[in-house]
């Protein structure tokens, strides 16, 4: 394309400004621009700020809000007596392959502290598996499950959405690990799109004189890289009928949890959320409720403090089914979704200081305040336009711990709270397997550990120890998915054993530490490679 | 006395080995250990511990445990419509001058990394209040609401209770701040006991060859502390009715609480246990529930997972009453516990490792396993002795956060923690009495905050602005205790009004801070002084 064609279809979207600095370009710069460019649809990114702008807050929210009809909802503690036939609806689809997982894992570690994709990261488990490892791992056993119940081979296939950040690094890794034994057909990496920061006047910012300023489009630009990639196409290819969507951040993650796709399909539904149960009007989570009829998310940032603290009769908060980025979608309504309902929905606006070059002066300014606009689609946008929709709530501590933040002082949803809290359910797996943990004397250790609450000797003596070791007072209990998917068939193992942790079950057997702080890390690591 | 009628009598004791290096000590060693001496009764010491060796562990706990029947417990959620007729109720006995307030305030702040006692410890707060002014301002406030809405003045006692190790700070603190404007005859500050550590025989440890090893008798020894020191008297002289019980360490510890005090009498309870909903299995919290047809609390550490995994039909944990040592007792049945009951009582036996002096050599040895116990009692234990007992559920964020443990990597129940637990609910406060605050730009912040999660600037770039400031992302706002008890009467302060953080309401008015991590915190020390 010449750069006159180029110059008079942004003009003709009131673009032309971003070719201001051209004349100052070189040859490869001019290059890059141009190509950059024709990437973008400028009429579309007009049409989507117009309609973007036009909504604004969602006016009378708190009003129209209500809580869920129980006819939708499933609950893991409430209709415990139904989980058995769930879990046996859902292996039963396992193991005729109809089933995918569909994982959002375009998010870089920058705020771990890390330039590497999240599902990269160690959180410094006894293993050192990566959250992508665990992952893997769930996916084989629940197929090696499935199998064994059913008698074929089956194939649950992993979608992984990256970004144009983490694409690279994502696929080097899987291809260096072997695909953590999964089949390298069966593992689909693709990428999500971007779109052009704007300013408040809906114009494209330049991030560089020869470079527009770009950002990813929100998890819900899911759906846009799906149809652009032809990933609905190979899910019917393969037959398959229920996704599994998670976002990689939640180390406890049930990768294609058979009770939440038992349940699902026993509902008919075209999509679900899995949620867990908000219980502090203030805690910063979204809620699933019904707004005008239908099922929706609700974030908290569009709720007053008094519609947050409203309870039941029964005590509990009314706006409670607390989101957690983990949904079950049909294929035939993510196609109609990928076709119809994406296009439909409207972007959100997030206001962002946006680091841009200033047009008359050519220099690079980073703003201190708010100076433009990222637009972005959420991935439960989608929610209203399911026909049915359910809601499956489960307990917190057995399946949602995410991983956003570096370690610090009391910190929340790092790395050293991921490890507890697979730790801490890994602990109770062998105890309700049968097993014991004594310690040094070998004396039983109580069920419930003191944690830090009431334990003089957590204080730290050297800080290594601390933030690795001392800390770590859920008894440290690791349990590889090879061994288990959710505590299963570990009688066999531990049934009226007593154990001193750090104790490691792998598909190589019980493995149990040295109790000292330095050498039993080191141990551990040496020991990962050896197995 | 006599050495050698001394030495009889701890002989028939079976304790003359603490006199086994009388012949090394110096006069002013002999007379020492010779006044430690004549403080114990060896004799009942004796009893004390074969009844404490018989009990052993509660055999088949989990078979006899029931949860609380609803007769027996009011709630801050579910009772909502009655909460106005107790709190009116406690507010006219808080008038009538009958109710006292109960202090158990023997804790040093090892843990916390300070060698005073906990009360004086200062979490951080805006206005650098330590948790006794704090609890002393509440009091000051709630007889003021009492002498408001009845015309009458009154007087609400408080008896804290010390150890020998913070005994003389505390006075000489309680003295040094004038008592906070509560008069010094209202504040009844006396020692809780000691008792000495034994090996597993019974025999009575030393410290040093000259001093016997001595432990504090557990918060259950305030019983025979309110008995030494004439405690019930005094309260009977007063007058008082109703008694409220609680621990130092819990920054929002509503003090003398009206809606409990009045639900106590409504339901003409002799003892009352507040608590807050358990809602994990795995937290290490006491629960209060029925065994073999008696309210009891019940350790976490006596119960199987299974028992602590056990759920009603709406979802929530059977045993969820977590006991946060917060009572309620009538001046009738303490004097029968102090007179009757607590001398029945058995003691705990808690292992530990306890430095000595070995018998045979003479050297001091710090043992690297448990070599002797310590034997407590605990104020719950007279629980299963009130002919009429009830208990009072209460939101953890609305009334308990204590202080246990210095900041750490993640840490639980430490000062951060009681920082932003008592900031959030201030700010609650503000939002639900109509004011808002707003970001740097003028901008509403929304009613709930990101907190950690989510907030990308939120990582630390300089290591004391992250400790104090730039993670206190609860809102920082700071309501005096003198200017509202609850969240009352905040609406002249704040209705339709805008707030810069850090906000600061005290009887001289609103502050509002310049928001810079480094100034606003010398800003607000400063400030502090010159209110």
């Amino acid at each position: 394309m010449e750069p006159e064609a180029l110059r008079r279809g942004l003009e003709a979207a009131g673009q032309g400004h971003v070719l201001r600095f051209w004349a100052e370009l070189g040859g490869a710069g001019r290059r890059a621009l141009r190509e950059q460019l024709q990437g973008l649809d400028c009429g579309a990114l007009g049409a989507a700020f117009r309609r973007a702008g036009q909504g604004g807050a969602r006016l009378g929210l708190d009003t129209r809000m209500e809580p869920l009809p129980r006819a939708v909802l499933g609950s893991a503690t409430r209709d415990a007596e139904r989980l058995p036939a769930w879990e046996r609806q859902g292996l039963h689809q396992i193991s005729q392959s109809k089933v995918a997982v569909l994982l959002l894992a375009g998010g870089q570690g920058t705020r771990l502290g890390v330039s590497y994709p999240k599902g990269m990261y160690d959180v410094g488990l006894p293993s050192h598996k990566t959250l992508f490892q665990i992952q893997a791992e769930r996916i084989l056993k629940l197929q090696q499950l499935a199998e064994e119940q059913h008698g074929t081979e089956c194939v649950i296939p992993w979608y992984i959405m990256t970004s144009s950040r983490t694409m690279e690094s994502t696929k080097e890794f899987f291809l260096e690990h072997n695909y953590f034994g999964l089949k390298q057909e069966n593992v689909i990496i693709f990428q999500q799109g971007m779109l052009p920061a704007m300013d408040f006047d809906g114009k494209i910012l330049l991030e560089e004189k020869g470079k527009v300023s770009m950002a990813p489009d929100g998890n819900g630009g899911l759906y846009r890289a799906l149809g652009a990639h032809g990933i609905v196409e190979d899910m019917e290819r393969r037959g398959i009928w229920s996704i599994h969507m998670y976002c990689v951040d939640n180390i406890l993650v049930k990768v294609a949890d058979p009770r939440f796709i038992g349940f699902c399909l026993q509902k008919e539904a075209e999509c679900g959320a899995k949620v867990v149960e908000k219980t502090n009007p203030m805690e910063p989570v979204g809620v699933v409720c019904s707004v005008d009829g239908t099922y929706q998310v609700v974030e908290y940032s569009e709720i007053s403090l008094a519609t947050a603290q409203k309870r039941s009769p029964d005590g509990r908060l009314l706006f409670n089914a607390g989101n957690i980025a983990n949904h079950y979608l049909t294929v035939p309504f993510l196609r109609d979704v990928v076709n119809i309902y994406e296009p439909q929905l409207k972007h959100h606006v997030a206001q962002k200081k946006i680091p841009y070059v200033d047009l008359s002066s050519g220099q690079q300014v980073k703003p201190d305040k708010p100076n433009g606009i990222k637009m972005e689609k959420f991935v439960f946008d989608i929610f209203p336009f399911a026909k049915r929709f359910v809601v499956y709530e489960v307990l917190r501590e057995d399946e949602f711990s995410p991983l956003k933040n570096a370690d610090s002082q009391n910190g929340k949803d790092n790395p050293t709270t991921a490890r507890h809290a697979l730790m801490s359910l890994h602990h109770c797996w062998v105890l309700n397997a049968g097993g014991h943990f004594v310690d040094e004397n070998g004396t039983r250790i109580p069920a419930i550990p003191r944690m830090t609450r009431g334990r003089p000797d957590a204080i730290p003596a050297d800080a290594r120890c601390n933030l690795k070791d001392a800390n770590d007072l859920p008894v440290q209990c690791e349990i590889s998915p090879l061994v288990s998917y959710g505590g299963e068939g570990l009688e066999k193992y531990v049934e009226n054993k007593e154990f001193h942790a750090p104790l490691i079950i792998d598909e190589s057997g019980i493995h149990e530490r040295v109790k000292n702080c330095v050498d039993s890390f080191s141990g551990s690591q040496q020991a990962q490679h050896s197995l």
